[in-house]
């Protein structure tokens, strides 16, 4: 299927980030604005809009049009979203308020990184553009430590969180073999296990931890997780747990929702910020087990997402061409709409979003494609049921071959191989 | 005072990692065994004793005579104890026994890698000996990251847990620049704030986080807490706090005695493995501000002293030099005690400890000393005076060029320049 191409209209662009910011969101960033100042012909002013939709509503724009190269690199290497980010997602009625700021301030090209609520909120974006007839050329540039948008062979920002969560649990392992005990670590993820799966990828040795991970796509079952620790101790006397924040119960309901009050500004329960959970599965194990045995929790927290100074070189390179390619693509008129579901699209601006497609064999290899915002929009996806193990309380090979290519190279660790010295009568 | 000096017996070598592990702790321990490999003609075997004085009582010994180089430079660079550790003080009558160990296995050399309570484990085994009339050396090598060891400029373990801990919070002020709330970190100490107040290392602006410390050196007062929170976002819209988990009230009860049933098999309230301490924070400034403003906390717990990949240079290079260092001193028959205290050493084995000298003026440079084990030993020091604020709220510019040299480069961060956009009407 060919898709429509038509060069885009001369005007000025505005770019936002929304969402959890990720180490990698700023190489999206100064990717597309990077690229946008090599076409100032047709891209008059670079516009950052502070806060997301926050900025467009609120007019509260910075001018990124001449914004130094130097400078740019140096923001690409800054965790976090430099522009602001920002958790609104905008009604129709705000979207209708930002078209007419767009349409002020002479915006032609709209983009927007973040996850599929972002993607969601540019489609309406971009409709109420075709509705007003403004050629208004809207994309997304995906963005999300969960890995869980559709249409993508996975998320720029996760192999850099994966990374860390790769690299705390080796650390972990080694800690915990120094003085044993059982450990729960609590990994981000509401929804999607992807990033608590990820814990697996430092294993260095056949015995190393996380030696049972729990992912919101499998029922929690509070007797199975202590027959399982029970299991692990009794083999090592020492047990890793790699736990979701989001895990729930067979009829859904999330763990941590059972002994917290309150809901945040979405209606959900509050995971991240907290060490409840961990804390609460600690108890658990504490009541299963006999008394003495040594169990203890960490909540990662922000870090994952935040952490400066560590990231996946692989992430950091994606992010910046996703955000690269979204500019390339809506200069180009290219879009995810085929000829079949929009044949205005030449005359009423193009939309879209940039995902990744993996080469199906050899090295790991990405090809970047335009799919249309709805695919990436609606729905978010889960771990497949080929990445988790029958008994649903670890990974498979197949997820590890998936993600160690995203996380790249971890540190190299070593252990002391000297034998055993023979007894002596003192 | 001239140190005496002995040329030490023929025989074999212990060593042994105790306490909580740093990411550098085995560099100490490659640093004495690779110097041991040297010097064989005295140094007959070298045995690694499996978590600490547990080994030794329990003869689980390993041979690391021949453990090759290139092995132990991997295990250097591998976070936690590689011997194993343990939280274990051994009682006189236990060090009794070690001592029986240690002569049967004709060992002249026992080297100690660990905090104060090792020194002390090293002391008494010191004397059991010398009682004995048997000439066994025994030197301690400085390790922790609480940086509280007397007589010592800092120690090896404390350079690389700040430098995580100056990441993660550079990293957590990108993040509440973005996404703006207060966020309340919890920060490993108990009775020491060094590492707390290596938060502050890694401010970029003059608005960057942490805006406030809290140390357990000053009184934790909660409604100066709120009020020095409240200040701050009425300032800045968000604040950042690093609160150690050993913060306590004037009374000197930890404030997260507070709230929490049971004690450690020291005695002791267990501050790490649980979120509960920012939970019970995050509560009190809930309370305290007006509804809807987000508060979250996050608690680093093990990940600052094990989190895998990130290390101070200076602090890996010198915990490295301790161990040899000490190896080195055994050898010749350097020893802290002056000839004042120990008329005997000479033929009664030689003790003590390394320390770190700073230059006093120029640029940063360490001087290796060897002191008497019970300087280190009885006693622990804290943030003094100088590196703290009036208010006590905040470290002091002294403290950060104090602090400074031992974390080394952090990584940089940039921000957009771009100016504001002016307004359009729609």
């Amino acid at each position: 299927m060919a898709k429509k191409s038509t060069k885009g209209p001369a005007g000025n662009m505005v770019i936002g980030q929304s969402g959890g910011p990720t180490v990698v969101i700023n190489q999206s960033l100064v990717g597309a604005v990077l690229e946008a100042q090599r076409h100032r012909k047709t891209l008059k002013r670079i516009y950052g809009a502070r806060h997301g939709v926050e900025g467009v509503l609120e007019q509260d724009l910075i001018d990124l049009t001449k914004e130094r190269e130097s400078n740019l690199e140096k923001v690409a290497v800054t965790p976090s979203a430099a522009l602001g980010s920002v958790r609104k997602k905008p009604t129709e009625e705000e979207c209708r308020a930002m078209f007419e700021v767009l349409r002020a301030h002479d915006v032609r090209y709209f983009f927007y990184i973040g996850g599929n609520d972002s993607a969601e909120t540019a489609n309406i974006v971009h409709e109420v553009a075709k509705a007003g007839d403004y050629d208004l050329r809207v994309f997304h540039i995906p963005k999300t430590i969960d890995n869980d948008l559709i249409g993508t062979d996975h998320c720029p920002g996760f192999g850099s969180a994966a990374k860390f969560v790769a690299q705390a649990f080796m650390g972990d392992d080694l800690d915990n073999r120094s003085l044993k005990g059982i450990k729960i670590n609590v990994v981000m993820g509401r929804h999607a296990g992807f990033l608590t799966a990820a814990a697996a990828l430092g294993r260095a040795r056949p015995d190393s931890g996380p030696h049972l991970i729990y992912v919101p796509e499998v029922a929690f079952d509070e007797a199975k997780f202590v027959a399982d620790v029970k299991a692990v101790y009794a083999k090592h006397g020492r047990c890793i747990v790699a736990a979701s924040e989001g895990i729930a119960d067979a009829e859904g309901q999330a763990i941590a929702s059972k002994f917290q009050q309150g809901v945040d500004s979405h209606g959900n329960v509050q995971l991240s910020g907290t060490g409840a959970l961990g804390d609460y599965l600690t108890k658990v194990i504490k009541d299963g087990l006999e008394a003495g045995v040594r169990v203890r929790s960490d909540t990662y927290g922000y870090l994952q997402r935040s952490f400066c100074g560590v990231w996946s070189e692989v992430d950091a390179a994606e992010a910046r061409e996703v955000g690269r390619r979204a500019v390339r693509a809506a200069l180009a008129g290219e879009t995810g709409e085929t000829g079949e579901t929009s044949g205005t699209s030449g005359t009423s601006g193009t939309s879209g979003t940039i995902s990744l497609v993996r080469a199906k064999e050899g090295p790991y290899k990405i090809k970047y494609k335009v799919n249309p915002l709805s695919v990436v929009a609606k729905h978010t996806t889960r771990l497949p049921k080929k990445f988790l193990n029958e008994e649903g309380n670890d990974v498979t090979k197949a997820f590890l071959e998936y993600a160690a290519p995203l996380v790249g190279k971890l540190p190299k660790v070593g252990f002391l191989k000297g034998g055993a010295v023979a007894r002596k009568n003192g």
